[in-house]
């Protein structure tokens, strides 16, 4: 009998261990996990805060029940410890302190990410929180629940940090979303950043860019910020949302070589450098469809992919994760904000020759009702006319979510943007136009595309 | 100078006359008009009869202005009555019964399709509409308005049937909806048709199936509708909604080639068998990039694409129109039903082995307030796993319509299911799942082929 162990119990991992076992129901599949909440969204944690999720239980993908019957083991708070890879074992904690040593015939690591702690003096003060685990959300709405807090310091711009300003402004807080740099949301261009901090204004939280925290002064109750320049702040309760990075604590004990933002190097079959050593999720780095290089891109999308791989590979298939594109969304009050492939920087970094084309126009027919206006901004690359990347901002009922998600499948195929032009894609006056405004944001890019041909 | 004459002023002659300018600012267009309604969204008439749309005016996907703003000669009102290609002119006449040769170097017709009307004893009775074109939608408003009718009879369960019995009933109507066949909307498989029917009865529109509507009698007030089985009913209005024909008088003066269903047979370049006549539209023969024959598919989207191959081609490009996929989305009451590629019996037909899954799912994360169950089917050839097809219905709210646009950007590229696993599609708990659904479905689609594969 093959041992599969998983190290890891989110997204990942439990996406490799039900793939394995779909795979082959003979294999006995181990899953290690840290704390007592295997399979939990944590891309659902900020809808905990605004109340729009009820009961933090809900936020489980499948439940231990639902896992357990597909014949997983499931080591609850369980911590490995060390990995042995001449002798194919894992040293693991259980809950009471006991070790265990396990054998495998494949490992698959999972250990995902902590968040970035940035230098802050004072960043250990009572009252300053994360969000990335089930414990980081009990302690926030352990303080949200018994002080009350009347308003909250988020320091970083990104989604986490947006998503939670949206989140605690309905919990009825009054929020600050502090950058470091110029805009906030660094994931798509500076106009649609601009329209995110409009968006978040218009529901009183106030943004504040260009800050750098350097100290947090707790009073006991309250908490003052401290950052440069000239910034100081008094609050109740500030959220650290900077960022994450891999957890490769343990893969180094077993030799394991890591390499773009110290994540674990794989390839394309999820395989690390040790035999029999596989990697996936936020822990490893990502081949990206358009990239010459790797890159580190935690998302739930793609951990789940990856750990889909490794299952199979880890049961003896040789299937070869097909790459990312960098596809994401996010909401923020009544905005939908997406983006696939590359920015223009990016682009640039890599040798393409990108324009990027803004184009506005309405999600559906503007004689019915409810018709939004979208921006949509098209990157292809001006000498053959590829697509290289689309970004969507827009209501949040105006389909942008799906509408990326063509921009993402034509460029999975290596379309170019006048092929976008070919697509057959559906229309009725309530739901679109007989161009869908993604052709229509296409042909203008190819309109302008030409027009810059014509004057050189 | 290029003279291009364009008979026809909806949705493909008007692409085409805008891309040839557009291409070559040089070329003479002249776009002969039958009505004064040029560049009509035929598609938003029911919108109009719902309230949904306020003034008829607001269809216009262009106004005249902007037309001829961009030099376009618009002849409103005007008729094609002959074509004479060996001289390379066409007789017009005008709205005062003047005819006028028109000279063209390049012609494209562009006449678009009428109403089937049915064999029915009585049909051209007062109180009996058809809904194509404005002056029908003027002469049911009218109607409307000052009849007050309290009741309506729809002959027929397409497209312009259901979406006139939601806009009916919320006009205030008690609806009844006739069809000849055991289901409506046969666009899709009838358990998805089973759905619209079950939505159309909660809004109070009754559906009778399997009639056969023989004759209509009218008592200078009222109708009374016959059919067979033993059918009778009293109305005050009846909506004749029994599909669209292709308009070829004016081809056939030409000797232009006709196909399936009378349509005008041409070529991917849009042209027809009479050199420089082009064709496109509802008039015409649709290639379709899953079948070995042309079809006949008179969809608002396909216009657009076919004139604007036209349009290019009558200035001197050279490209070829890449194909419809029967890609389409109807709204009725608040259901949202999508389809693209093949449905079963049509892939039979054509030699593939199709087989249809059928999957249930979220539109997104279920612990976000407003998820919704979606339906899909999901029809792939069993042999290599191609995807032929999907359809999907649920809450017009659960971005259906783009996530059948996945659908058709997939089959555009001829996937196979298992790859739709690998595309790069967004995230977010209100907006998706880590899977997407369409995804998921993609699974159980490939779950399902391998569990028949293994009981063979």
């Amino acid at each position: 009998m093959t041992h599969l162990v998983i190290i890891g119990g989110s997204d990942a991992g439990i996406s490799a261990a039900l793939r394995a076992k779909e795979l082959d129901p003979s294999v006995d599949v181990t899953v290690v996990v840290a704390d007592a909440f295997p399979n939990y969204s944590v891309c659902g944690l900020p809808f905990l805060f605004s109340g729009e999720v009820k009961d933090w239980r809900q936020l489980a993908h499948r439940t231990v029940e639902e896992l357990t019957a597909t014949d997983i083991r499931l080591l609850l708070e369980h911590t490995a410890q060390q990995i042995n890879p001449s002798q194919r074992t894992v040293q693991i904690l259980d809950s009471t302190g006991q070790s265990h040593l396990f054998h495998y015939d494949r490992l698959i690591i999972a250990t995902g990410a902590t968040p970035i702690r940035p230098k802050i003096e004072g960043i250990d003060a009572p009252g300053v929180y994360y969000l990335r685990s089930m414990a980081d959300s009990f302690a926030l709405e352990h303080h949200l629940t018994h002080r009350k807090p009347l308003s909250a310091v988020i320091v970083g711009g990104g989604y986490i940090g947006l998503e939670m300003a949206d989140a605690l402004t309905l919990r009825g807080l009054a929020v600050m979303v502090l950058d470091r740099s110029e805009n906030i949301l660094k994931t798509v261009d500076s106009p649609l950043s601009w329209i995110v901090s409009a968006e978040l204004q218009r529901h009183r939280v106030e943004v504040v860019p260009n800050v750098s925290v350097e100290k947090i002064i707790s009073d006991g109750k309250n908490l003052t910020v401290f950052g440069s320049p000239n910034f100081q702040e008094l609050t109740s309760l500030v959220l650290i949302a900077t960022g994450i990075q891999p957890e490769t604590t343990l893969a180094h004990t077993a030799g394991i070589k890591t390499g773009k933002h110290g994540a674990i190097q794989v390839n394309r079959r999820m395989e690390t450098n040790i035999p029999g050593i596989y990697a996936a999720g936020d822990c490893v780095e990502t081949y990206h469809r358009l990239l010459p290089q790797p890159t580190y891109l935690p998302l739930g999308t793609i951990a789940h992919k990856q750990g889909r791989i490794a299952g199979a590979n880890a049961v003896g298939y040789e299937q070869e994760f097909a790459g990312s594109l960098g596809t994401q969304v996010l909401k923020v009050f009544d905005l939908a904000i997406a983006r696939t492939g590359l920015l223009e920087p990016e682009a640039l970094d890599t040798g393409y020759q990108p324009l990027t084309i803004e184009t506005e126009a309405w999600d559906h027919k503007a004689y019915y009702p409810g018709a939004h206006k979208l921006r949509i901004r098209v990157t292809g690359d001006q000498r053959d006319g590829r697509l290289l990347g689309a970004q969507i901002i827009g209501h949040y009922q105006a389909e942008v979510a799906k509408r990326i998600d063509i921009f993402a499948t034509a460029l999975f195929h290596e379309m170019t943007i006048a092929q976008l032009s070919d697509l057959n894609l559906s229309y009725t006056p309530p739901f679109g136009s007989p161009w869908d405004v993604v052709q229509v944001a296409a042909q203008a890019w190819e309109q302008s595309r030409s027009e810059r041909t014509h004057d050189l």
